[in-house]
């Protein structure tokens, strides 16, 4: 190992002690010490116990004191009481770094032990932790078996790990490196991933996290795992109140929104998924390579750490819409439901070129559907061959960026075991085509466990047992993107603003260039009259510092003249005791549509763009999207056009287009004021009027953090 | 068996014959052979070869003729030349019915096939079938080893079958019957779905159709098994072309729009699934009872066929939102995924009543978490019993309709052995919970395969491996509801229409009581002139028979006066070329808003009504809902109201709200009369503007069939 980043010592430590080993099976302190234990032959492993006794023949000591040498790392599973003076004895000792199981000892504690330690010049995993593993430096200091394998996993729960563990297993996969979170008081989630980042047997990344604490950094990670090829699998908590206070009792999370979480891997191209079992299946799918290596090896398959680019064509994709699967079954019922099950999750089940048509139809025997979905119709009864020969001339043929084996292939041996011989020559020959081609082949299969099925996993293909397993993971990787978050950096404005009015809102936003109706803020109807003068009639009277101005009377939309102006002003200060008022020029562009947007800082991620189909039924379309604040010209662009309802901005039935570019530099003005004005918690411009010729805001405010 | 259905002989024949016997174990004629001499015991069993044989000392005849008895169920496996002259030897010998494998014959020869054995009185299944399996009169006519258990299946697909039935063997379960229909000549879905709403050892009806020929006997057969107390799970085609085509070409479906079929699945309260493994997990979920019984034996838990009562309390719901969860898990993070998991299908995961919480609390030690998701924290592993008593709090609370375990239970054996018979009892006291509370427990494990998942199994209790599949099956039961088709019959109007002009189809709307503006036909501008008289200005001026009259210049609005109508009705003539013009009151009704409503005739299912929210942006939107025609006040306001945008109707933003009854009527209307004239294939109304004072069609128009 050639790891030198500042955690070696964390995952590969010269010697490390466990303070609270057992013999009772039933304790953590067992666990851990034969775990630690396993790694004797790499490094120097002391058992700490106070009251003695021994594990398989290595004796307890008493305390960390005396050690024949500093224990670099030190794992702590005693009462919370005692945690702090063993942590002090363990740096007084020369420790490097703490991985603190036990819990239960409060928030101020946790962050005394966490001064303590790093003012020691040392590191701190947890506490309430649940330990670590790196099998590739036989280090384990955790509990349950967590099998061997090339995903590097990042967790704030164990259970959850020991869950993706044992499905990782049964495909033949596990973990390269384990981090238990816990409660992140030193060594957070941001650290966790760098290390993954940086370490060359970790494929796949995967990680549970339900409190990001510094956002932009993890989130800097998670673009700098994709730039290494490695794009992170997340899953997070907050789609329910339910599961945002269950994160708040668990580990004391403040949860961000999953809207937010979802837009920050989107931009930082990661992939936020929803269980253990579809990060699982999309974990085997990225492991998958073309390359005819086994994945299970010791020696991993060498990854660049240059770029995007991945070994297998599958990943850094374009959007879904673009990804092309070819569908292989010896049933056209099972066919036909695949084909559906990955067009409905947005991939395309295309049409074949008439060469690849002609191609399938050259290794089938007539009555085999040689559209796609490919129908072998007993074909591959007849002649296990048949699927090598149709999955090559499909991998080959350049119609799709993926293949996908559905129904019985890896069973036939199950009812006539003369097959099995044979059917492992066809997984080979599968395993090869793909190779070859550099596409991704992908088999769902009825059979479980069958020889075949370890031929196909020993070569890299994953395995599925249901078809939207298949799907799920196909789509998952057709989702993945490049980063796109903004780069440029945000400096903090030298004058921040004092409030959130209106007046002071849209003068911050017009030197960040944002066009406004002219205007003049006016306390009588005299003046109110006076400043027609400047602005043109018709114009629009607001009342200035309410919360709902339309719901309370505070606005008065096409006023003619000084007459209707007059009125409306003195009705409008006693309907609402408003003391101040804008007078503004009515903007009227013709095929004009509201759009709101804002910025609202999020405790993790910092600020936060959002921007959404506006007007009275904004809230019922429910249309919005979601960016990093700063962001480009490009990202807003494409925020725009990634709403659902985006057709209406391009020229819908007839209408003309709206100025997208103004619209996005709109949304850039507000989102880099915001970013540039930490004093403001939010900014809104509600509604964003965009028409043809530009972009107008009609209304904004701020609220102060 | 008390089974005196038309298709007994099918079922449970005295006598059966193989046609195409083997005993090569690579050919169909091996499997059915076999299969068939495995029902020695109960019935006689011939088998025929014209090249003679035997298989397992059972020596095969060369022909039909001269058996002992009449052959009542007769196999036919042999190539498609023979298939004819064979059934015709059967129909000789007496036969009552036949399943035909062979396939390729071609459309006319199946035809022919249908006829000869119809009019000899006979019953035909397939011809291209997979067979059939009885587990319950030990008839095994098919490939493949099914497993046994409470689950009839009917399917186009042979493999699929298999699919099913190893997820269901996986699970402990398996099939009662087993149906494959292939191309339905004769016998078709329905006729297969009747005989297991009458089959008593079927619990669950699992189906996959393709072509669903008599679309409404299909219907009324799923009615019948919801009304059975055996909801149909229902997988289809048709969500992608590629699928569509693969249906068309490997059985000749005609498909019918998913939509479509997902619509009657809802009126006959059948459930649309996505894959066999959705299918399965709910089967599983739907056969999981409150009562202590295993559900493997070979007497099932009797089922009522006087109604939709079902012995656990998690059927015929109102619907998804109602359906409470409540989540027990020994780790917060398993927890909180599993909330989202559930919430995110529409279910709710609901705050625990202060009583139940403190029930909770009760068995609990301090550290756990007592909100819904609970949160043992530990507890489990240091007493298993917790599991248990949670449970059965929470499953006696009230405040939820089902109990999931998620994470853990089920492992705990496999690290400590010793826990293995206490893990077991947990089992069985688990069961006992749900038995007494008569509400759903579900269980999510990261195990296995292990003794006390065993015991959970035997008793009745799902378990799953993964979360969402969890999820999906009791979102799947939340979903379903009592058939809600209209039973009134339909009649066929005496006078059928001509044309399916605006001036038709206005006429025959009319006299079903819809509601039209004024209006009067002309040809010239002095009628259009005169007419404004009867009309009243401001009005309305279309000409006739245009298929896009608006892109054509067709329409003119708002016409002020006798001026204004003439220019327009010159400039119309000479930019459109109509001969007719209808001159008619211009409809403003405040706070109004337009649907489409329309009739498209199915070629299985016939009259499908659809509403949906029209104006410019009814495609964007793409807001619709359908249901077979005709329909009942109430069906109708039901559609309005489950329109995506409905609240735009209902009163939004404090709008008043429109007429939904008048709404409904009208679609009522046009779903009655496009029922009663067949001769249309279909009707449109496009706009419907619908109004706080009622519901008013502006244009029609009808296609003839």
């Amino acid at each position: 190992m050639t790891d030198e980043s500042p955690l070696h010592a964390l995952f590969d430590p010269r010697s490390v002690a466990v303070v609270g080993a057992s013999d009772n099976p039933a304790k953590w302190g067992y666990w851990l010490a034969k775990g630690a234990l396993s790694g004797r032959d790499r490094r120097a492993v002391h058992l700490v116990n106070q009251r003695g006794g021994a594990l398989d023949g290595v004796p307890f000591r008493p305390r960390l004191t005396g050690l024949p040498e500093a224990p670099e790392h030190v794992v702590v599973a005693v009462p919370a009481p005692f945690v702090r003076p063993v942590v002090a004895e363990g740096l007084a000792a020369g420790a490097r770094c703490f991985t603190v199981i036990t819990s239960g000892s409060g928030t101020a504690d946790e962050r005394a032990l966490a001064e303590l330690v790093t003012g020691g010049g040392a590191r701190l995993l947890g506490p309430n932790c649940m330990g670590l593993v790196d099998t590739t430096t036989q280090l384990r200091l955790s509990w349950g078996e967590l099998p061997v394998g090339s995903v590097g996993l990042v967790s704030q729960s164990g259970n959850l790990a020991l869950e993706i563990g044992r499905l990782l297993a049964r495909a033949g996969q596990g973990f390269s490196r384990f981090v238990s979170l816990g409660n992140q008081r030193d060594i957070d989630a941001a650290d966790a991933l760098e290390s993954l980042v940086a370490h060359e047997p970790t494929r796949v990344i995967a990680a549970y996290v339900e409190d990001f604490r510094d956002g932009r950094r993890l989130a800097r990670a998670l673009a700098a795992a994709h730039a290494a090829g490695k794009p992170v699998l997340l899953l997070t908590v907050g789609r329910s109140p339910a599961s945002t206070g269950a994160a708040a009792s668990h580990t004391g999370a403040l949860v961000s929104p999953y809207a937010t979480v979802a837009a920050v891997c989107r931009e930082a191209g990661a992939l936020l998924l929803e269980s253990a079992g579809e990060l699982v299946d999309t974990a085997l799918c990225l492991l998958s390579t073309a390359a005819p290596h086994p994945v299970s090896t010791a020696a991993p398959h060498p990854v660049s750490t240059a770029g995007s680019q991945r070994p297998s064509g599958i990943a850094s994709r374009g959007g879904a819409e673009s990804f092309r699967v070819a569908v292989v079954g010896d049933s056209g019922g099972q066919g036909a439901l695949a084909a559906d099950a990955f067009a409905v999750r947005g991939l395309a089940v295309p049409e074949l070129s008439a060469r690849t048509t002609q191609e399938v139809a050259a290794v089938l025997p007539p009555g085999a559907g040689c559209r796609n979905p490919v129908d072998l119709a007993g074909a591959g009864e007849a002649d296990l061959g048949s699927y090598a020969r149709v999955a090559r001339a499909l991998l080959l043929g350049g119609d799709a960026d993926a293949v996908v084996l559905t129904g019985y292939f890896g069973d036939y041996a199950s009812a006539n075991p003369a097959q099995s011989a044979r059917e492992c020559e066809v997984a080979d020959e599968l395993a090869d085509a793909a190779g070859e081609s550099g596409r991704a082949l992908v088999v769902h299969t009825m059979a479980r466990d069958t020889p075949a099925l370890a031929v196909l996993r020993r070569r890299g293909i994953p395995v599925y047992e249901r078809i939207e397993q298949a799907a799920t993971a196909l789509s998952g990787i057709a989702r993945l993107t490049r980063p796109s978050m903004d780069p440029a950096p945000t400096r903090r404005a030298t004058s921040p603003v004092s409030d959130g009015s209106y007046e002071t809102v849209r003068d911050l936003l017009c030197a960040y260039g944002l066009t406004f109706p002219a205007a003049r803020f006016v306390t009588t109807a005299d003046e109110a009259v006076d400043a027609a003068h400047l602005v043109a009639y018709p114009l629009v009277l607001k009342a200035m510092g309410l919360a709902h101005k339309t719901e309370a009377g505070g606005v008065a939309l096409g006023l003619a003249d000084a007459d209707a102006l007059r009125a409306a002003f003195l009705r409008m200060r006693a309907a609402t005791g408003a003391r101040r008022f804008a007078v503004e020029a009515m903007a009227t562009p013709p095929y004009a549509h509201e759009l709101i947007v804002g910025v609202r800082r999020d405790p993790a991620f910092g600020p936060v763009a959002m921007v959404g189909l506006g007007g009275v039924t904004a809230e019922l379309l429910a249309d919005t999207a979601l960016a990093l604040a700063p962001l480009t010209a490009a990202r807003a662009r494409a925020l725009l056009t990634e709403l659902r309802h985006a057709p209406l901005l391009t020229g819908w039935r007839g209408a003309p287009p709206v100025h997208l570019e103004a619209a996005a530099a709109a949304l850039c003005a507000v989102a880099r004021a915001a970013a540039e004005h930490p004093e403001l918690a939010e900014l809104e411009i509600n509604p964003l009027l965009v028409h043809p010729g530009g972009a107008v805001a009609l209304d904004a405010h701020g609220v102060l953090a």
